[in-house]
């Protein structure tokens, strides 16, 4: 009897879970329109096919177990329609819906005691500037709904430059302070269907033009705000029902932990859980959405970094040759196989090591001999 | 430039490299009969055909970059023929032979000073005869050419066991004293195109029933003697020109290391490399064939400890319900997707630890639960 996870979406994450899928003996299909997508090139099972229609997601439903997420492209409401016909869908369309919205993720998690920055929603320049008088500039302006790595979001030194993006943005934004953090954390949790919970140590995550540049792990915050930020994590991943795995991104402050936001599904920050920890996230995302025992997440090693490998300025591919970061003791090379564009995440490299600095600098000089390679 | 690895069968040896070739942005195209092989359920690409048919190596070997192995089945003379069309080999014909021959790689690596019991080639009861008055009983009797797994090997106490060995075998047998060992080690070593060579920390197995049951690492003998073992590779590797890599099984005794076997190919003790080293065998095997820069061999866990799965008695499949191995934190599974048999692998379990003792608890725990649940 073997189990088929369906996934919808075919890029890096449904490749590393395949990837996971396969020690355990789980066929992966992947709903998808293109037929080089990344875990197609690595062989999992294709269904071609559109993350956003009814009609696809069924047959993806009807071909599979349970359906999951590689992405967060398929409005929650067709999820719930799926799920309404008696297929097996994790995350649920209420968690899955949390990850798309910012302000429905803060609005439900409150209640909870999770600790956000203060936020409201805004249209009017005249809504940003009561806030700004409550809370003072600079404001981040977001859009609440489907913005990441950098991409609309919005920061407002005063009035004229927020008006300018209420009118980039052509709707309602989530306005917040910028807030002064010390460090940005993010939690790995997951969760089964029969509430199972587990999270991974807090890894700490360093950003570069808006994105995700680098993440290790352990984290350099105190013990009692490590325990805080897991608690948080289980926190909620009870409170929205979570099936599956989930990354919660947090600031660390001296006020202590405020929610940045929630990623439901796995995560690039969790992607060094494969090398350093007794089970990757890939590998409990399968767990919790099959509702097996989930598995350890304690680190092996010591210490462990993972920096990411975009596109050039020019669309470069820093893996086109391998040869120099190979050629790094200790660096671990993931190849996506994605076409290289200026800023687009093609692969990522990590490094375990006896200290943080150890991992970071092994990680860091692998990533440059490409980056080096590729410009010479 | 993505490259392109034909590898000549398609069991758990080539299913695990699949896996690390999707890390490098490697394809894999397996030749082999079957459709529904452990690599290609895996999904690498398939090229029907037989491993001994020049033909069906051919269209493999015009189809990829490098053509290599998962097993033993294919002649040398073939391989031979394969690389004498200008067709890249590895590891070449004449490495892979002394995998196949005990006796050849014994006559051939003694003059490079590595130690080996006292053998010969006997064909008749009195050659066997004159053997034992040199060395004493018991003898062991094994076919040179392709036993394995207690296959082809016999124990014989006295002449009459011995004759009927001879009988039996229908050929010449190789002949040796039972060595009296306080532990087999196993060394995993790497070697590219150009020479680069890489040996893994010595691991120490464990045999039940003329078969490999466990393997942990560190081995249980003294720092020279797991010195001397990976120099032996090292050694070894070199003497017969290894590209690929290779496991080199030893038995540890009072009068020190003595060479038992060769395995030409990613191997069954090196299976814990993949969690528990810098670079797995199957990873430093592409980078090998592929010449690129091998990878850290270092240990990056304090102990690690695996367990083979094999078909019960009846042929029930332990791996019918993973759930029990599952629960068993930090137990790591690796489902091959074989038909289970009696007494055929059909995946292993790896754990890792602070010590040794933990990691052979864990994995032996694991594997337990699951033949337990097939039992019930």
């Amino acid at each position: 009897m073997t189990p088929t996870v369906g996934i919808i979406g075919g890029g890096q994450l449904a490749r590393m879970t395949h990837q996971a899928a396969i020690d355990l003996g789980i066929d992966l299909v992947v709903l998808c329109p293109d037929r080089d997508a990344p875990a197609l090139q690595a062989g999992a099972r294709h269904l071609r096919g559109a993350p956003d229609q009814l009609d696809d997601l069924l047959r993806l439903a009807a071909s599979c177990d349970v359906v999951t997420l590689d992405h967060e492209q398929t409005p929650p409401h067709l999820l719930d329609a799926v799920a309404r016909r008696g297929h097996r869908v994790a995350p649920g369309a209420h968690a899955a819906s949390l990850g798309r919205d910012k302000a429905l993720a803060r609005a439900q998690l409150e209640p909870h005691g999770v600790p956000t920055a203060p936020w409201a929603i805004v249209s009017t320049s005249g809504e940003v500037a009561g806030f700004a008088e409550r809370h003072g500039w600079p404001l981040y302006l977001k859009r609440p709904n489907g913005g990441y790595d950098g991409r609309g979001v919005w920061r407002a030194p005063d009035r004229t430059t927020a008006d300018a993006a209420l009118d980039a943005a052509g709707s309602g934004l989530l306005v917040e302070p910028v807030i002064r953090f010390d460090h940005e954390l993010s939690v790995i949790v997951a969760r089964s269907g029969r509430g199972e919970t587990v999270a991974y140590p807090p890894v700490e995550t360093v950003q570069r033009d808006g994105r995700c540049h680098e993440v290790f792990t352990p984290a350099t915050v105190g013990d009692q705000q490590l325990r805080d930020a897991r608690s948080l994590a289980v926190t909620i991943a009870n409170a929205i029902d979570l099936v599956g795995t989930m990354a919660v991104e947090l600031f660390a402050t001296t006020g202590g932990l405020l929610l940045n936001e929630l990623a439901v599904r796995t995560h690039n920050s969790g992607h060094l859980t494969i090398e350093a920890c007794a089970t990757s996230q890939f590998e409990n995302h399968l767990r919790a959405i099959l509702d097996l025992p989930l598995g350890a997440t304690h680190l092996t090693v010591p210490a462990a970094a993972m920096v990411n490998l975009v596109g050039g300025p020019e669309g470069s591919d820093p893996l086109a040759r391998l040869g120099p970061a190979l050629a790094v003791p200790g660096a671990r090379v993931h190849n996506y196989r994605k076409t290289a564009r200026p800023g687009r995440k093609v692969g990522h490299i990590t490094a375990t090591a006896p200290t943080v600095a150890g991992a970071r600098s092994t990680a860091a000089a692998a990533a440059d001999a490409l980056v080096k390679e590729t410009a010479a």
